[in-house]
């Protein structure tokens, strides 16, 4: 015992910040768990061990419930403290798996579980999980020029958020922080279904609505109780690429569907296989910005009938029209109960607010409403309430026309600086509308590359190669402007236009 | 066209709160998609029909422009605005499929699509989907006596969060609107690390701290990444229906083992199929509440290191016991890197939180950021930094330190008046720590019979029956006295009792 003591005498510092108790606490298992003291060996006395350390014994005795409380020691009262026998018992560890197992899936992990790192058919991750990560499209930077996507949140009224917030925080029932019930809380849920009637022309009521933590969630939600795994979903191609992660981690296959001058343009081959849902952006495709016309709409809605196709409207950021008003929804469109809508407030208001919504039909909101609060647990009632009153007393609206506004404006002056310098060289598309516009490059030229360069240079652009899923048909930049104050717009896009030059007309740099 | 003015004029309503302007748009649209206006028709001229309706020729105008726009009507300068052909063309919608396609998968999908709904295998839902809901364990109340797992909000410092929200939204930097970057905020990440290691002897740096909306996510998001389709998993048999729903959500197979005193206590059999994953609650067993001893916790840690099984730890409450300090966390006792670790502030400080945080091995920190980044867009940072402030102010330890002894409290109050009902007759199961306890019943009552009728009589509790996955081995109640004022406590088991009693021993209710 007098080597315990002396060992844990030298560890012991008494002028560390980590108290003694916890020092000795940890010096003890570490002793047993490395058999420094072994099984069955008794433990000095509390008292004892107190003056060999020259420590209070209540130290000690602390240490020596926690010890027991944790089972490394077994404590007889009368005859002392003793170390408990831990170690792994081999046999509880159990044979190596054989592959002889009753099913393949099962006979697969255990290979999987047996190999040796370098046999392992994947090793740490999943399958699906590696795919995830190696297809990735999220950004490291999320703000600057010519960030795409997103609002200019330095706009964003914080002060009459701030001052709702405060009021609510002070008054409100202690219900809104326990979790939330299925859908959401209700007064926002009244207020989103006025807003979408009014602003978007969807048909719900406040029951068919669903508060998510935005489009992601809503599209997760909806894959997973109207889809299995194997199920074919449509995409458009080019097509979001966070939609297309989403699909895929929950084991949809997905068929890439070509868009036109009217969006979403099956073929013949595609319509002979009709998919379990299809991912559709018929107000603005995403990225290139066209309009489903009335008459693909229509076109899609009776297919959809036709062979119970589920539609998913992903319908982001329609409020940004700068011609005409915003058009109206698909889902507005609908008879017969196949279109899942879903929207998000992060481009309205901030991206990092984290609400969304879906509209669904009614015969499926209760479905939802559970399954939104099985899956994920929802709460952030006190934010929900905050954005019901923001929206009742007419913010929301008041920010979206004052946005409009500036984003209009910031969009003329991104178009006038790519004409001053490249004339009709680079056409843009999709600038009707949305938060950004692609900036056309030449097919010769890796818009990849451009991007790469451009970020060297301190601009951010998104590549539209990596919108498409199969051969890349269109090549360009999505460049947002919304996020850019007016009179940064000139000298940054100054700066992407020498990048531009210097790889698609090979010029050099100024 | 008389007719057409007729008909509007008679629609018509301008002392209806909705516009003019809508209200004719809407019904232009109506009748062009009923017919009522052929394709190819002639609209007047915008000044014949304001004439005709008796309001402004720019309200005429500004319809027509967006019912252009809309693709609902074709303008001809010159000539006139004639209604667009957009009736789905017979052959666009496509023949109906048939089952021949290239794989099975596909196949399948095209049967169900075409299928009657009668004939349909699945109809509206997934089979994932519909199992989901069927299985869901969510409930619908959230709060009040003995609801288990709740905290008492009513206790959280409101003010205090509230002034530090102020604060920040005043001083804050507009990044913290943006999305969050993968992981979460820093310095949040910072806090949680040092609380973990000191409070839970979690051994992490802030790298390996992923920040998440609760457990569910976090369990989500691993299984994800590291789990594949019909891949195997083991849960503790009884164990959380939440984390059953999210693994099954993700096509992940569940094998449940048995626990007893001393924790997850796998047989022979299961020990020679390793799974992919073994999801435990070591410092808390949910939800029976016993610990995992040492001997068992270096045994699982050995396995999973032999037959490389990812260990999902969840933590959930260890923060509440109330004998002992809290036992330290297995993740600590974890040399080889193969358990993640989640937990979760919503059973520390409030449900509607949703905050919770996962701790991943080094080596994939890196691949869990871009994760939790491209699945679910993460944000809320302003919230993050709001708690980062009230950990790093010392706020939520002496907020745990004040609830583990009001806690405390009413726990003892709660089994005071179990033991003075009913004496030794129903046993109290877990109550050394956490929010609930468990009420054994006699084995022959049923849980779920009992459970409905105390809901009936305004008190909630849990059946031990919804836990389990197989043949449910125990009888009794889940019992939470956390969100339970003192006073309400004893009045409110008096009704629980009068169920039971009336239930399990056949008494008449007083």
């Amino acid at each position: 015992m007098v080597i315990l003591s002396d060992w844990l005498a030298a560890q012991l510092d008494k002028n560390d910040v980590e108290p003694v108790y916890r020092q000795l606490l940890r010096l003890m298992q570490q002793a047993i768990l490395t058999g420094k003291l072994a099984p069955g060996t008794k433990l000095p006395s509390s008292r004892t061990l107190a003056g060999d350390l020259g420590i209070a014994r209540n130290t000690v005795l602390h240490v020596y419930d926690q010890l027991s409380a944790e089972g490394y020691v077994l404590s007889t009262t009368g005859s002392g403290t003793y170390v408990a026998d831990t170690r792994p018992d081999s046999a509880a560890v159990g044979p190596r798996a054989t592959a002889a197992t009753p099913d393949g899936a099962d006979a697969s992990a255990a290979n999987a579980a047996n190999a040796e790192p370098a046999a392992c058919p994947r090793g740490d991750m999943s399958v699906r999980g590696q795919r995830l990560i190696d297809e990735a499209g999220v950004s490291a930077k999320q703000w600057g020029a010519f960030m795409p996507g997103v609002p200019d949140v330095a706009e964003f009224p914080a002060r009459t958020w701030s001052r709702l917030q405060s009021r609510l925080w002070k008054s409100a029932s202690h219900d809104l922080l326990t979790y939330a019930p299925g859908g959401g809380y209700r007064p926002l849920r009244r207020a989103l279904s006025d807003y979408l009637r009014v602003a978007r022309s969807v048909r719900c009521t406040p029951d068919q609505i669903i508060i998510t933590t935005g489009i992601h969630q809503s599209i997760d939600l909806a894959v997973r109780l109207l889809a299995d795994h194997g199920d074919r979903a449509w995409v458009e191609e080019p097509c979001y690429w966070g939609a297309r992660s989403v699909l895929q981690a929950s084991g949809i296959k997905l068929a890439p569907i070509p868009v036109d001058a009217e969006g979403l343009n099956p073929r013949e081959s595609d319509l002979r296989h009709p998919p379990r849902m299809a991912l559709v952006t018929p107000s603005h495709q995403y990225p290139l910005g066209m309009v489903m016309s009335l008459a693909r709409r229509r076109t899609l809605l009776e297919y959809a009938r036709q062979h119970k196709v589920w539609i998913i409207e992903d319908d982001y950021d329609s409020e940004f029209r700068y011609g005409s008003r915003p058009l109206a929804s698909l889902q507005g469109l609908d008879e017969s109960d196949r279109v899942i809508y879903v929207g998000s407030l992060g481009k309205l208001l901030f991206p990092g607010l984290r609400v969304g919504y879906m509209v669904v039909p009614e015969r499926l909101a209760a479905t939802f409403r559970t399954g939104v609060a099985e899956l994920y647990r929802e709460g952030q009632l006190m934010q929900q309430a905050v954005l019901a009153e923001f929206i009742m007393d007419g913010y929301l609206t008041s920010h979206v026309r004052r946005m409009r506004t500036l984003y209009g404006e910031r969009r003329q002056l991104l178009i006038d600086a790519v004409t001053r310098h490249f004339g009709d060289a680079l056409p843009v598309m999709g600038d009707e509308a949305g938060l950004h516009f692609v900036l056309r490059l030449p097919d010769h030229c890796d818009d990849r590359v451009v991007t790469a360069a451009a970020y060297d240079a301190g601009v951010i652009v998104r590549p539209l190669a990596s919108y498409y899923l199969g051969k890349q048909q269109r090549k360009g930049l999505l460049t947002g402007y919304a996020c850019v104050p007016h009179e940064h717009i000139e000298p940054a896009f100054d700066t992407l236009a020498r990048v531009i030059e210097k790889h698609a007309f090979g010029k050099r740099a100024a």
